[in-house]
């Protein structure tokens, strides 16, 4: 990283990309205060932000690698920026020389043209450029779309609408087709805003500890990179190679259901019940009761049920999230020892969840956050027989709650979802099963990756809208693997059924056949089982289903490679397609297909009532129908036939796994 | 107006009241630049400002009476303030000494509890603390509430849905309780915002010319002096005492439906044809024919007509807006002088209404304003026989055309329904018609008050919902009659019908008991009039309005001495409570009840299916329920029944005029 002086400013120039522009007549740099209005509501946050300064720091005097800002000559410094690094890496360090300081905004030098893809996981626009994104953990939204009737209702009834930018998992880091990499190393609020030609701005409303800069040759030199910034993942269990894991949450009845989908030919690892721990009725329907540890009443005798299964090489998954409520066991024995986050007063904060109250277990505390990793997740879950669960939540924290560390609660608050993820990870590993428990969340934040074995796609709607459905979940997958996140996968056939919006037969299967293609199959009943079509109820849509495990089985070798690839370079197991295709540029802001590894190319059906669909395939390779054997030359869009079992999906002419693709013609 | 030096600032103080409080520590001023994106569509825009500089003047040297304003001690003076006044008027004058500078923020102190109102023509809140306020003329916004189905539609089908603030009369000018008023001159964007404790803070995308402060003992006093500042209407024309003004647009057809109106009792002084320029037909239904001259095709003879109507005592009004289209007969001739806004490459602009086109006649060019006040409105329209018209639009000057002033549009945009204003005065004064002619208009801005004789509310939806509906037409009223504005009236019956929502009998019936407590009475059969109820198709709706015209003929010698005091003393006829209670700070934010003039208090039932209707009393007097003849000590809520043609009225016990009040209960 190289600074270049010139007589009224500098260049930050990393591996021959401009990084910063500083003229004092231009300058990078502005900082200032602002007073934000936040308001959760279940999570969904209502910001706003009255920036009270935004002060200019035109004048910078640089000395080797220390540049000092002033607003001019003469007047108080008021942040210090220490660079360092080599050719390729950098890191800006920042020093607050005023204490007042609580807004900074930083201009990127950008160009025309230019591509920015992260973020975190990114459900509406996967390239970012041309928009603003701010980065505050939080529900991603019903709808997401303001023009969609959904997303209206969701905002009337419970601020829950959402727009294209709200995520479960943000992260202030993106990659830029210019081929570098930059990450603002903070916790506390920011966005990214991808508007303007010639700079991108980054907001943060705290003076950032740095922002790291990474240049490489390539795209996949830079993915590389970020894997071992944030954190690899362990391999998945051998055990999740055997097909599909079956959501179901029908207390005892569920084990039933699940010997019919079985014998209707499915391949099946897992069986997932979520209500493991009970039901609370409220006036919403049944809600899960938020203290974790296995309910007899709804699964009797589920231990012995759990080893007869793993007997058959199925596992058990169960649900957890880091709140406890207040009618259950856990709470008192966590409120006696002081691990709940507190309010002004020092009581417990209690958090309204819908009509029922719980406390927000404080992971600042490690003898907190020791407890939830032993007593619940470690006595409760692990020891009890379970193989996996969904770590749900972490998006919830208050932003006005005392933590045990002292730090504002609006700063905690994204990191909040890579400490639970933290808790989790070290529950497995304190029983030694890490690569053979399988957990998988849907919040994260900047290191997330290092803890959490597998990301979920949210919630989203039962449907195929651009901003909430089928569609989303490439988005997300493409962003957070490009992050270091190298396993994602979705709830097959949504989640969200609000409104009167409910599945289609069509939906499901769908959405089975783009499950098929991603590092593991797992369905979900949805918020409202028995409004909605499961897979278990339509003949075709089971042997469909069926079907599409087969196919997921069928692949697990070309799996395998694709998780040692994540495994020794941190490759994303679902890539975008411009990874391995980067000459071609038409590639680069494709969100609706994607890379199965190098040699699969997917491109899931997104829409209703369609019998064909069409996709580009990317030029410099030739790419082989799987279901038609046709072979289509790179750099065209193409159009195949698409019933039901045959997605569109491509092959690279003259991969070593050609024969295991052919043979899926045969299944 | 006095500068009163402390250690590290200074307090401005007016008559007593501090006015600006500036510390080196806590600034009064901030100056910056922004770079705002802003769009039209019809009217309705999209406003977003990238605030690039906000700096706090922090350093402030105050000589006599001049300010000069920097960052920091030694740093460049970027603004200087000129105080000028005397103990109760003051002014502060703006001189930038940084010409970049294109954002303003002042903090104008305030006091918990203190009310503010003002800000134009405000539809939604009366009382506009609490909230922020921008101040840019547009469409008013159908539905107005975010939370609403009608808003939501509006804001997909046309981005029209609207918000709290819309309105097409914008003035940046309140009145605080504290007695004192503060207005900025200036026709840049800005916005008032009341939200915080402790100040007010102005915003303006500019530097102001100056800030005009005036200090009163009483609101009377106030208001007074507003009148005087922005100019006072002639009075009502005599003939408009003859009854109401009925709207018919049905072609030659409305004459005959006219005396079906008139045969049933209904006191009649006008009818309003606004398709008197004939109809154009478009996939959204039939629009009128935007070139200004009668139709003989819709109105065959209409001049004999005219003359007829006349000699009955009725006259007959019209319809102008400030477009010509493009396939009209003016259109060419305005061309061809050089009369119209331009686009960038000097070609006529041409604005998009709806499958037509119009050219923007340049105002700030006096040959084309001269030209549309002779050619348009005084031969066609006045010389032709009208005796007053609805002079709509103002809001719609695009942001990117040129003026013949060479001023930046965006800064013309909100001066625009002021110049329209005096285009339409000055034709009428052309003709020496001053006070016998009556226009009426919904736009506004700074100055509108001298040349437009009668404002309209706009465009409420045929409902009564609290946004949109029937009451927020008394907001309207009051907050544009603290400004100066004495004569306000709407559409009885309202205007706009989408989405299904049409009128009911109930609505007109409300509207039109509310209606004949105004100033003029007039109906429209809104937007959709083949889809919505008219006054003459229902015979109880019909008999209910000929009834409130005789209410409002019965009330002329008590209107007439209100008509006097609006042009003694400038007090507007209708008057929020408090201008004669300021005592009785119950009253402070009341805006759906009003005094008409001191000795009617009128508390319109603004919601449906009501048989009684409940109001505050004002402390200090009693007051007489008007159809009942019961007499209610002030200074409490009553209930009073409401059946259809007893709107909840009071008279206040011992004026002059109680013969006359008591007399309403034997019509």
């Amino acid at each position: 990283m190289k600074i270049q002086t010139t007589s009224n400013g500098f260049d930050l120039v990393l591996d021959g990309r401009l990084i910063l522009r500083h003229r004092s007549d231009a300058p990078c740099l502005f900082v200032g205060q602002g007073d934000a209005r936040m308001h959760m509501y279940r999570g969904n946050f209502d910001i706003e932000d009255y920036v009270i300064e935004r002060t200019p720091l035109a004048h910078a005097v640089v000395s080797g690698s220390v540049i000092a800002f002033s607003a001019a000559p003469g007047q108080p410094v008021r942040l210090t920026l220490q660079m360092s690094g080599d050719e390729h890496n950098g890191a800006i360090a920042f020093r607050a020389d005023d204490a007042a300081i609580n807004r900074l905004w930083v201009r990127i030098a950008a160009e025309q043209g230019e591509h920015v893809w992260g973020g975190g996981e990114q459900m509406s626009y996967f390239d970012m450029r041309g928009r603003r994104f701010p980065l505050w953990t939080s529900e991603p939204g019903v709808g997401r779309d303001k023009t969609t009737e959904i997303t209206f209702k969701a905002d009337v009834t419970g601020k829950s609408g959402g727009d294209y930018w709200n995520t479960n998992y943000p992260q202030p880091t993106y990659l830029s087709s210019r081929r570098y990499a930059l990450h603002v190393e903070t916790t506390s609020y920011s966005a990214f805003d991808f508007r303007r030609d010639d700079f991108h701005e980054i907001e943060v409303w705290a003076v950032p500890d740095r922002i790291e800069l990474t240049a490489r040759p390539t795209f996949i030199a830079l993915v590389e990179v970020m894997s071992e910034r944030f954190g690899r993942q362990p391999t998945l269990p051998e055990w999740v190679y055997g097909g599909a894991i079956i959501g179901l949450k029908d207390g005892a009845n569920s084990f039933e259901r699940l010997e019919r989908i079985i014998a209707a030919g499915t391949k099946v690892s897992g069986v997932w019940c979520e209500d493991w721990v009970g039901l609370r009725h409220t006036s919403f329907g049944a809600r899960l009761f938020w203290d974790w540890k296995a309910n007899d009443d709804r699964y009797p005798a589920l231990r012995q049920r759990i080893a007869e299964l793993e007997d058959r090489g199925i596992r058990f998954l169960g649900y957890v999230n880091p709140y406890l409520a207040v009618d259950g066991s856990l709470f008192p024995e966590a409120e006696a020892a002081g691990y709940f986050a507190t309010d002004e007063s020092g009581k417990t904060a209690l958090v309204d969840f819908g009509e029922f109250d719980c406390g927000v277990v404080d992971f600042t505390n490690p003898e907190a956050a020791a407890w939830f990793a032993e007593r619940v997740i470690g006595q409760n879950m692990i020891d009890y027989g379970l193989s996996g669960w969904m770590a749900d939540f972490g998006e919830y924290l208050p932003i006005d709650v005392k933590l045990a560390n002292d730090v504002d609660a609006k700063v905690m608050h994204n990191a909040w979802p890579t400490l639970w993820a933290e808790v989790n990870a070290r529950a497995v590993e304190s029983r030694g099963r890490t690569g053979e428990i399988l957990f998988f969340m849907r919040a994260g934040f900047t290191g997330v990756q290092k803890h959490c074995p597998l990301l979920w796609a949210g919630d989203q709607s039962v449907d195929f809208t651009r901003h909430d459905g089928l569609v989303t979940v490439i988005s997300g997958a493409l962003s957070s693997g490009l992050l270091g996140n190298a396993y994602h996968h979705s709830d097959i056939g949504g989640y969200t059924s609000l409104f009167g919006n409910v599945r289609t037969a069509e939906l499901i299967m769908r959405w089975a056949e783009m499950g098929a293609f991603t590092p593991v199959m797992r369905t979900h009943e949805g918020n409202r089982p028995r409004d909605n079509l499961q897979i278990d109820q339509d003949p075709q849509v089971l042997a469909h289903f069926a079907r599409m495990t087969r196919v997921y089985v069928h692949l697990v070798p070309y799996l395998k490679a694709l998780v040692e690839e994540a495994s020794t370079q941190g490759l994303p197991v679902q890539r975008p397609l411009f990874l391995h295709f980067e000459g071609d540029a038409r590639t680069y802001a494709i969100q609706d297909a994607y890379l199965y590894g190098a040699d699969l190319l997917v491109a899931p059906v997104s829409q209703a009532g369609r019998t064909e669909w069409s996709t580009y395939l990317p030029a410099g390779a030739d790419w082989v129908h799987v279901w038609t054997n046709e072979t289509f030359a790179g750099g065209s869009d193409v159009t195949v036939p698409v019933p039901f079992g045959q997605p569109p999906v491509f092959y690279r002419a003259g991969t070593r796994f050609a024969a295991l693709f052919a043979g899926l013609r045969t299944l």
